[in-house]
């Protein structure tokens, strides 16, 4: 049985209005109460913990101070607001998070009227916090009303070029917006950057003390809230101002830093930012990533994600995996080939411990390169290193390689540049759902002129990718993997060097073919072994590559079944549509062949175990054996085994 | 016969080789015959001209001091890249620059070891240096040699937030790297945003004439060019710097401003940073577009991309139209349908004339934001006011568009916010050549669940388009349209909501159907007036959508005819792959359809004429008839009228 916290005045709060009784005493108890029930929680569920704990003063102050719904609290990657999710009305869900048909563990639109944005990639909050604020200022008329727009973004976020972009556009529209910059120095890598390095100057510069008495200072002008001019205002926020020119060149006020664990530094501040700004203000706040409770604190990422844990000493309850992960293979494979060859060097965009980077760069720091959270940058640094004589390995997840799709298309793929691209976390990712699936790369890479597309079909497959990507210098390269554990097949000592747009058979059969693009391979054998049962025997192939397609290899087996059925972890056009384009430009469905192509449905699947989702996306096991009796107009019943 | 500048000092240059025997007196004299040769070559030819007389003895002092090609010179966008292209080896053949099988507008690898990165879109310049100088430092080895990374950027592309992912990363590495600050304060359009205003405050605080002597002090230290420790350079670079701040928080040394047209100014200070430099340094010079060409200066896109010009006045000969420009269109119609909702607005990145909404902000200033270059911005806002209740039109180029993708995944497509895509220069788009090809909209749009993907196939149904968008509440929705001139059409008083996911018939016919989506519809007519002379007869239908599909169309063309041929102007995956998942789905294919999809080929498609491009394409009205005639069987030579 899960330990329960303590937490009378946490049993009374149901929405954030409840708060707005409690004295600035008790609104400190809360934090504590908060902070509690945020590790019980979690401790049940696994999810992420350290963000939230380092915003738990911050919740209660902004929910104090601020008018939820109708001031719109815009959480950047939202991982954070675990603490918010209890004010506001779903603490009885918490239970669920992160689980099938539970709460999301990120902020989501249509699971609480106080998300008014959602999010999971990083750096939005700015920019959608800017557009509540000018919708406001041109009447705009939302179910929740038009107030405040808070962004509240990390330090780790600020290193993303669309976080400055929003400065630079809020800082020229000059209206009300506020910022609160939570500066915990970690993200989930250690911060890198100049502006990281800028931050935490700031902070060795200006004591909290100093602010301390400002914050007071500027806090007994305050009631009556009367309305004053905007010159007037400034002068009171002045007083609260140390440093911070950059954010103040760009055209923000600037408070802090301050401390953002302390609720007297956080509430006198915040009420006197709702009565007196005008226009856009930064505040700084320092919290701690993981704070008051001491395994996170201690953790290295700080508890950025957790399995279920033991609240006492912090001990994650996670199952052992037999198979390697993919991301260990790639990360291994990779340091092997940099040993032998000095021009392989690799690229991150914050996430070197997600994308296994860290293992090369315990033996290579020169050559692996966390860019912070930058992909657009991430994307074309790859290709300056390639144009300047280098093999860069460029390692991001599906779902954040968007981010550099114009930097993909206009300087490699253009230039024919040869930056290996590799591309975790492709398919249906689990719990961090909808936001984080890597659905559209094999559409958005193949076709590009040029581009070679390639998905493991196991893990020792992707080895022979990563080895593959490695010696193809003719131009880009790009290889897709999942998350999580491979499939146990056993492992070559080293990857070998596939021939480029050649797939490979797996098993003869007659009546359907099935051609698999990626790790569907292993579901798609499991329907075989079904269908063996009913005297059915398919052929198998796996593609190895979307671009170029195995022409002899398609046509092979177009020519020699009834029904050839493409299979991938993709959306529509991608590689089931190059087949097709092969397929009608060669005439083959001019006189009939049962083709079908299985991709991810046409919805945005919620977040659940991977397995789950799959099941829902119609791409497992079961689903291959129906799709291939109905297209080969089996009777399912009659036949049935 | 068009006007020949004297130029007896560029006639000796062949390469930039050419141009380190000339003392400094001679430089300022080949300066001005640059300038003069630029005028002349591009009156002839048409292009961008004010970029290029900008940056005329910023080009001339680059070549004298560093050493290209082993010194990697970067320019951003690169549109003003042609005095380069005339002081390396390319004058003879500037006549042919931006036609077919000519010079391209733009820098270009294939084109010039001179050109070590091309461009075309913004702000990538940084990052491309910063990766060859990691590169250099790293060893790699590519043709040229490895010397010097100097990116050349401007103002407005300062706007971007990729500019500044790239300085938070060189401010972090602390490696060697020029960056130049072009400060025009004139991109494309009016410069907007807060870090232009910070531009502008750094040029009026600081008067040349301070840096001058600055210049010739440090200068007078230089020779013999010893080197000395970091900090040594460090204090003789600081001697040049006022102000800067903003870009010493980011980790790089400033210089500047300085006057960017004065050789005295700039050979002193290149060759200084040459000798010296040991990390990150920004030099930030202040020119004027158009210098040095009145009629250009006096413009207000001060001469940004030209037709062919009278040298003596300045005058373009540009061919009237009689049809109005799609951009325009969408602008007029737009700025009607805010004048009935006041909840419609429009988001444009630095493109206000480009996109037409400069029509609209005539109209309704507060209700038209141009963001800067920042489309990953751009986008979200664009969802933060829709969430906030207004009805946003986000009006891009399909190529910039690609900027915003995972914007348009994670923050509108997923949260359902009902924001307008308006795509402009869709397809292929003439003399700007691949990097500015709307090739990919399509299926990058389409793939993401609950978004409405329209194409227009003329002017009259753009404006349709418009007004079903703006009627559109329930999600988000996008309709394409091409750069240029409509077909003439005539034209309705206003658009008429369109029911969503339903085509129309064009021309009921028999054997072989069409099923255009865009513009193609014309050449499709093209093509079926040709193959009438031949006794047959297709049907013809025009999409409307890609998505949803109309199914029922579809499938009806399919029941009713011998052959289907889909045409659109973008890639493979896109609607022909949508319409060949339907028929798969369907088992159309089970028992025989002539099926085609007639995409944009597997090839990045140099600069020409749109026209000439759409015919090496494959995509004219010739091309659509053999492929009704070949997909029917129809032999060709024995059929011929």
């Amino acid at each position: 049985m899960a330990h329960k916290p303590h937490t009378p005045l946490l049993d009374r709060v149901t929405t954030p209005a409840d708060i707005k009784r409690f004295s600035d005493a008790e609104l400190e108890e809360l934090a504590h109460e908060l902070r509690a029930e945020t590790i019980a929680s979690v401790s049940q569920t696994g999810g992420h913990l350290g963000a939230g704990l380092g915003v738990v003063e911050l919740t209660v102050a902004l929910h104090a101070v601020f008018d939820a719904p109708r001031d719109k609290i815009v959480w950047d990657v939202s991982h954070q607001a675990y603490p918010h999710k209890i004010l506001t009305g779903r603490r009885a869900r918490m239970t669920t998070i992160r689980q099938k048909d539970g709460l999301s563990g990120f902020t989501k639109r249509s699971e609480s009227p106080y998300d008014p944005f959602g999010a999971g990639h990083s750096s939005t909050s700015i920019s959608a916090a800017l557009g509540f604020a000018m919708a406001r200022e041109l009447g705009g008329v939302c179910d929740t009303g038009a107030g405040d727009a808070i962004a509240v973004i990390g330090d780790g976020a600020m290193s993303a070029g669309m976080a400055y972009e929003a400065m630079n556009n809020a800082g020229h529209l000059g209206k009300r917006l506020i910022v609160i910059l939570n500066d915990n120095e970690m993200s989930i890598a250690p911060p890198t950057g100049a502006m990281s390095s800028y931050l935490s100057r700031l902070y060795a510069e200006a004591p909290f003390q100093d602010l301390k008495a400002a914050a007071k200072g500027a806090v007994s002008l305050l009631p009556p809230p009367f309305r004053e001019g905007a010159k007037r205002a400034k002068e009171v926020l002045k007083t609260m101002t140390i440093g911070g020119t950059l954010f103040e060149e760009l055209g923000f006020d600037y408070i802090g830093p301050i401390d953002g664990h302390d609720l007297h530094h956080l509430l006198p501040i915040l009420r006197t930012v709702k009565a007196r700004a005008t226009g856009p203000i930064l505040i700084h706040a320092v919290t701690t990533k993981g704070k008051g409770y001491a395994p996170a604190e201690g953790s290295p990422d700080k508890g950025h994600a957790r399995a279920k844990f033991d609240v006492a000493t912090g001990e994650q309850k996670k199952a052992p995996s037999n198979a390697p992960a993919y991301t260990k293979v790639f990360a291994r494979e990779l340091t092997r080939i940099a040993s032998e060859d000095s021009r392989v060097c690799a690229v991150t965009a914050a996430m070197p411990d997600g994308t296994g980077l860290d293992l090369m760069a315990e033996r290579y720091p020169d050559r692996v390169f966390d860019v912070g959270i930058a992909e657009q940058h991430g994307v074309t640094f790859s290709a300056g290193l390639a144009a300047g004589g280098m093999k860069p390995f460029c390692a991001m997840y599906s779902t954040f390689l968007q981010r550099g799709y114009d930097q993909i298309v206009h300087d490699v793929a253009i230039q024919r540049l040869p930056v290996r691209f590799a591309i975790d976390r492709a398919g249906l990712v689990g719990a961090d759902g909808a936001t984080h699936a890597g659905s559209y790369d094999i559409s958005f890479m193949a076709n590009l002129p040029g581009m070679v597309v390639m998905a493991a079909a196991d893990e020792a497959e992707l080895k022979h990718m990563v080895a593959t990507a490695a010696a193809h210098d003719e131009g880009p390269i790009a290889f897709r993997y999942p998350r999580g554990e491979g499939t146990g097949v056993e492992m070559p000592e080293k990857g070998e060097v596939l021939e480029i747009g050649k797939g490979r058979m797996i098993r003869e059969g007659s009546g359907a073919a099935i051609l698999s693009f990626g790790t569907r391979l292993s579901e798609v054998m499991d329907a075989c072994e079904r269908l063996s049962a009913r005297g059915i025997h398919p052929t198998v192939a796996d593609a190895r590559f979307a671009k170029p397609l195995d022409r002899d290899l398609i046509l092979k087996l177009a020519a020699e079944h009834e029904a050839l059925i493409t299979i991938e972890e993709g959306a529509v056009g991608g590689f089931g549509s190059h087949v097709a384009q092969l397929l009608a430009d060669e005439g083959v469905f001019d006189h009939g062949l049962k083709f079908r192509s299985m991709v991810l449905p046409d919805t945005f699947i919620d977040h659940a175990s991977p397995a789950d989702m799959y099941a829902s996306a119609g791409l497992d096991a079961a689903k291959i054996e129906e799709k291939v009796l109905t297209t080969l107009g089996v009777d399912l019943l009659s036949r049935k085994a």
